[in-house]
């Protein structure tokens, strides 16, 4: 089973000429996609192989792009925002077509928005007024989240068929909430 | 109740002088106990008030310091490493002797080690080889965490004695194991 986290960055940068000095600044908010991908992939002393992460940027000025990393073909990353950065910028300075195309090892690039994203993989959506992870039986394997930002008009009405998923009481970031559902799925699978 | 984390960082730089731009190596690893209080303070649009972190650095050139930062009176902390990281630095440019000397708005700086805080606090330590959290009641107050590197024997010869908890099957980063734990305590609270 491969497990799918799709977190929107509503005003990510789509080129890869932002400063890694200025990632909250400049590259619309860049570091908190950075650390949805260090929450997705890192365990202590390993790497979670079974993990795909999909980055939706939608920021200036070449809107729609995905960034898609592969758990089990990463090569290069290291837990700090900086080296997620450095990477994404790589794979945004590559020109790109609607198809995938690798920049660095396991980390690739293709224009495309969530419309496309949504039809390609069933979704569900971590949302604070959805069914506790805990009491759901089986847990879904590809979850959306947004950045900083609610959803637009536009988006909610794209996802607003998905099963909801709340991972606890309490509204938190983004790369907290992907903490905690793979913590839950790794319950499941011991 | 005050939740508490200590994070050991064992080559943590103990003056201001490192660079932002080099966490992970010049500042011994600064960016590991970075993502740790983010972990401790950042909820979706608000701060955990009742947290309060304190991150115990080991390394070079004026070992050991401790810095403490608390959640119902720090100001000008923003999620990404960085931001942790500068306010760090400003803290650790400050002479500062046995007892803590404020920084920034509540961001305090003493020179001590893990002894004292054993002293002064009742920890649990956090340790794959633990009882699961989720078995755990009343849950802890207050835990222990050491960064990447392993505790050193005189450290494992004052700790051996501390309940041991786990956050789940896997062995997390000290950062996700506290979004976990946090987590735990959220859900015991509601």
């Amino acid at each position: 089973m491969t497990k799918r986290f799709l977190v929107v960055g509503h005003k990510a940068c789509t080129t890869g000429d932002f400063s890694l000095n200025d990632m909250p600044g400049g590259a619309g908010r860049m570091d908190v996609l950075c650390r949805c991908v260090n929450s997705c992939f890192f365990l202590s002393h390993d790497l979670r192989h079974d993990v795909e992460c999909f980055l939706v940027l939608l920021g200036e000025p070449e809107p729609p792009k995905t960034i898609l990393i592969k758990g089990n073909e990463v090569r290069y990353l290291s837990p700090d925002e900086r080296s997620a950065g450095s990477l994404i910028k790589k794979a945004l300075n590559l020109p790109c077509g609607e198809s995938f195309r690798e920049s660095t090892k396991g980390i690739y690039v293709r224009k495309g928005n969530l419309k496309r994203l949504l039809e390609e993989y069933d979704f569900a959506l971590l949302d604070e007024n959805g069914k506790d992870i805990r009491a759901i039986d089986p847990v879904p394997e590809s979850f959306i989240l947004s950045d900083h930002h609610n959803f637009t008009e536009e988006e909610e009405e794209m996802i607003k068929n998905l099963p909801k998923v709340s991972a606890g009481p309490k509204i938190l970031h983004a790369d907290h909430t992907i903490t905690v559902i793979l913590n839950e799925m790794d319950r499941r699978e011991t």
